[in-house]
């Protein structure tokens, strides 16, 4: 277990970083777990704020969320959808009827001034997801994703477009202005900090942004917390979205090493499933201590039993 | 029948307004019909904008509405209110998930600079509503309702309140910069037209405000097309609404009469229940020809035969 007044930071995109961020809150003391997700992906719809990756790690730390489906909530209808491809709406974005409801508080207290981290709060509370999570930042960040035929905003790449189109870089809009969120930052230079967990996510367009903030890099760099990423490669395919095919698109081969190459000396430790120990070796050789173990979450003992591996390895790196 | 290249228009508040109109619908070609809705109960909530009398009248027109419930849509279904609710929002409009989806759109076209008729030009006709259906004005009006506890906005008195706050009297806020939406004050000026017919809603409220429209009363006046209204009041009660509430809070008896009375000269004609005949005599003693037939609508025979009965009634007041 984790020492008394620490804390461990995890930083998730959605589903795959949701599943690891909901092990360390059954892991870990409550007040001694921050999440912090990935707000890139952030968009306007219909004149609604939808934040997908805040939204998917706070149902899945409330409990709330379709472990079938993998996204979205629980129970969910569809009636609203339906009513708007009636009235002729834009409906390539899968809005539930519960969701929406979160849309429509998000988009009308941002509106009356509150900043996202006060909205999330208030949402999360409400949820009773029981951990601390926040927004990387309080300004919008977007991801722009460059393909052959153009630039693509995140959300018509990815549901959409359905991450078709072949990609070739990406850019993050207002990244150099944005500012990292308070308590993101403040943690990431505070001596409270045990470590910092990179969840399973995808390494280019859910960790990038809030690797990218202007001073998160840095303060990573001086903090004597170790930084642990898990892999969300195994076995060369990516558990979830488009990581695999981008790093095929991006001439990277789709592996966890590539991941770990990836990431480069941010890390001070690798998380890889027991199908790619064969890379273990390699891995090392870039000065990445490395931990072999399953990595693959199909219910909560395995979201459990990873958090407690990563905390433990992460607490061996120190 | 109407004589061909001539026009009724129908002024509507909600439920009572939107039975009739519906009446007309079935009775008139649809070229022949023109509907304006009261758009001053209109408000904004949860960042949406709302248009419930406009929406009723739409939805009755498209055969979509609850008949049951006598507002709002049939099969509706309430789990976005659910969810709001486990937010903590407000909840106190019931919001339906089918409903919801109007509103968003409604929302995002004014956000995008749609004027409120092309919004409801554009949902009227993805619902098929059949007839040309108007906002009374595309500029903001809002029912202020006095009491003796302050003044109310009309929907927190309608729907929060309940209507249980004694009526002092109204405010219109706005109604003096607002214009009349165009083609309702171009129909209202041309030799097109063969009668205003003015639904059985709540004149204070649903009517007077389409009244109170600068250049209205001025246009009605000069018209030489009859006025033509159907009393809101049956043996005196409101079939819906708190009209007869109202009129005793004000000090009227809750009479047909006393409602003709209210509208006064602005009538040729005024069409009451065969339970109110013996107050026929008083009222054409007002200089209002009067028309005793039944006018309670119970189904859509009844809605059609009261839509040619005031039709044919108009005509004869030529």
């Amino acid at each position: 277990m984790l020492t008394k007044n620490k804390k461990i930071l995890a930083l998730s995109g959605g589903v795959g970083g949701a599943k690891l961020a909901l092990g360390l809150k059954h892991y870990l003391p409550a007040d001694q777990l921050t999440v912090v997700a990935n707000t890139a992906d952030d968009f306007e719809h219909l004149g609604l704020s939808i934040s997908p990756d805040l939204d998917t790690v706070m149902y899945t730390l409330a409990g709330l969320n379709d472990t079938d489906k993998g996204w979205g909530l629980a129970g969910e209808s569809w009636n609203g959808l339906a009513a708007l491809e009636r009235l002729g709406g834009d409906t390539w974005f899968q809005l539930g009827d519960q969701d929406l409801a979160t849309h429509l508080l998000r988009t009308q207290a941002l509106a009356q001034g509150k900043t996202l981290t006060e909205v999330t709060e208030l949402l999360s509370q409400s949820l009773n997801a029981g951990v601390r999570l926040l927004p990387m930042s309080d300004d919008p960040v977007r991801t722009m994703i460059e393909t052959a035929t153009g630039e693509l905003s995140f959300q018509h790449y990815f549901v959409r477009d359905r991450c078709a189109p072949a990609v070739s870089g990406f850019r993050f809009e207002g990244i150099e202005t944005a500012k990292a969120q308070t308590e993101f930052i403040q943690l990431l230079q505070s001596d409270e900090l045990a470590a910092v967990v990179i969840c399973p996510s995808n390494p280019f367009v859910s960790v990038e942004p809030m690797l990218s903030l202007p001073g998160v890099r840095a303060a990573l760099k001086q903090s004597r917390a170790p930084v642990v990423a898990v892999s969300p490669i195994v076995a060369g395919m990516a558990i979830k979205g488009p990581a695999a095919k981008m790093m095929q698109e991006l001439s990277m081969p789709a592996s966890a090493q590539a991941v770990a190459n990836y990431y480069g000396d941010l890390l001070d430790g690798f998380v890889i499933d027991e199908s790619d120990a064969f890379q273990a070796e390699a891995i090392e050789a870039l000065g990445i201590k490395t931990l072999v173990t399953p990595t693959i979450m199909n219910d909560l003992g395995d979201r459990i039993d990873l958090a407690q591996q990563v905390v433990k390895f992460s607490a061996s790196l120190l």
